[in-house]
């Protein structure tokens, strides 16, 4: 049985028609003049699959959309994609969860012709971090919390192959004995995490940071928040800050694969994991089939 | 005659012998989980080569070990990088101006081993740019000045593979009728070009950006620098503003394989070109053999 496929587009270059074929995912694919690769100058998603079935699909291929509007790339093909995914996704169908990974990257410099892949893989194990949860620190991102509104060659909010920093606060975070980042604004509002958003509950609603934040639009946020509503718990954008999440009575970090994964320390204070409703969460998110 | 060329190291996993081999450069080298191509996890550097000796080879270097050191990565082990970089640029000893860029990647995820190369190619005819300037645009880098030093984590002035906020900003450039960026602090202080650095010429002296910004080290301006002194023009760093470009009696945009590019326009205030003197640093810049 696969535990992973590739799937190249083909048929990029403007006036051709597109398509894709499978190859082996473990060969090599790509020149290294390609500016993904000198400038990660591209844009993916991390799209959740359970027993092959895509989730959020339609909210992945939205944000894809606004990446390549933040960058200029041509606007991806919402139907040439979804049947990448459904490919790519079919191929994982015995995986009770995987991932696939679309990217687009701005091509070969000169060719004006972009560089695009799905590839799908069988997820790690992520039941340890949803049971027991994640020790997380804030870390300073640099900017205020306005900046995609005056500086948007900043790309805050667009899903770019630009993850270096990201990465680089992960490994802070393990330097300092923890396991996540929580990015904070330079005037102290809460972010996101490097891969995930930020949920709290506070007074019995859960809460999201926002509106108008250098965030990403959270995909598994706006599906927390579906079925939080329909168990009756109210949802809402907030500005937040750190003392928000210390007074919080859950917080989480939720994103595709992973799912909802609960804070168990924040900055060193700890934090109580509210297991019953992460469960509930958790399930519910592993139940869609769209 | 070849216009470029490809060596691909290997032996770099802990522990085996480290060595270079050359590959076609037009053909795929790189498979699609590399970190360097889905998360810009990597450092780079650009070396300007002239008949085909490579210039300021041990400052590139010592770049190169400092992003290395930034991001993490295994230091790179300079007496393989330097017989590497020598070996492409001998390819194109025939090429009055071509480049070789250096590239280390985190590798594909979970093998710890880096992926690296070499890539040599002749370079584009810049001769344009060095006469006639460029006009360029101030764009707010979102940092204050002093971020290097509170949030590493964030990886300014390490020479990164994430460079799509670079390009951004260069198309911003664009849309706005330039042709260049100086970026500044959030607190109004010039710090460099997306791949540029700033040297202006006040009251008879070369200042640049410094000491302590979130900028790279510029290895030309060094150069430049160098020159300037062997002629009796005084050099230093300093703490600039928008301002002290405007009435400074030369700005330069100045990198490894450009050299020293006039500014013409800044924001669209007129800038005066010094002819005499960029000639003369740019025909200093190309004489350099080491």
């Amino acid at each position: 049985m696969a535990t992973s496929a590739l799937a190249l587009l083909t048929g990029l270059a403007p006036g051709t028609s597109a398509g894709f074929h499978f190859v082996d995912p473990d060969a090599v694919h790509l020149e290294i003049r390609d500016l993904g690769v000198i400038r990660g100058d591209g844009i993916f998603e991390t799209i959740g699959v359970a027993f092959g079935a895509p989730q959020a699909v339609e909210a992945h291929l939205a944000r894809f959309t606004a990446s390549a509007l933040a960058l200029d790339l041509p606007a991806p093909d919402p139907e040439l994609w979804r049947e990448v995914i459904l490919a790519v996704s079919a191929t994982l169908a015995h995986q009770p969860e995987s991932f696939v990974r679309t990217v687009i990257t701005r091509g070969i410099e000169g060719t004006g012709t972009t560089t695009a892949w799905a590839y799908g893989k069988a997820a790690a194990d992520y039941s340890r971090e949803r049971g027991s949860g994640v020790r997380v620190i804030t870390l300073d991102r640099g900017y205020p919390h306005t900046i995609s509104a005056t500086a948007p060659w900043l790309l805050a909010g667009a899903k770019t192959l630009s993850y270096a920093v990201n990465t680089a606060a992960l490994r802070e975070a393990n330097r300092r004995g923890a396991d996540e980042v929580i990015f904070l604004s330079s005037d102290g509002l809460v972010l996101e995490g490097p891969t995930s958003t930020v949920i709290a509950r506070l007074d019995g609603r859960l809460l999201t940071p926002g509106p108008g934040l250098p965030i990403l639009a959270g995909t598994t946020q706006t599906a927390v928040f579906e079925i939080a509503e329909s168990l009756g718990i109210p949802c809402g954008l907030a500005l937040l800050g750190t003392h928000d999440l210390l007074r919080a009575d859950a917080v989480w970090l939720v994103s595709s694969v992973r799912y909802a994964v609960p804070v168990v320390a924040l900055d060193g204070h700890d934090l109580v994991i509210d297991r019953d409703i992460t469960r509930t969460l958790n399930a519910a998110l592993g139940a869609r089939r769209a």
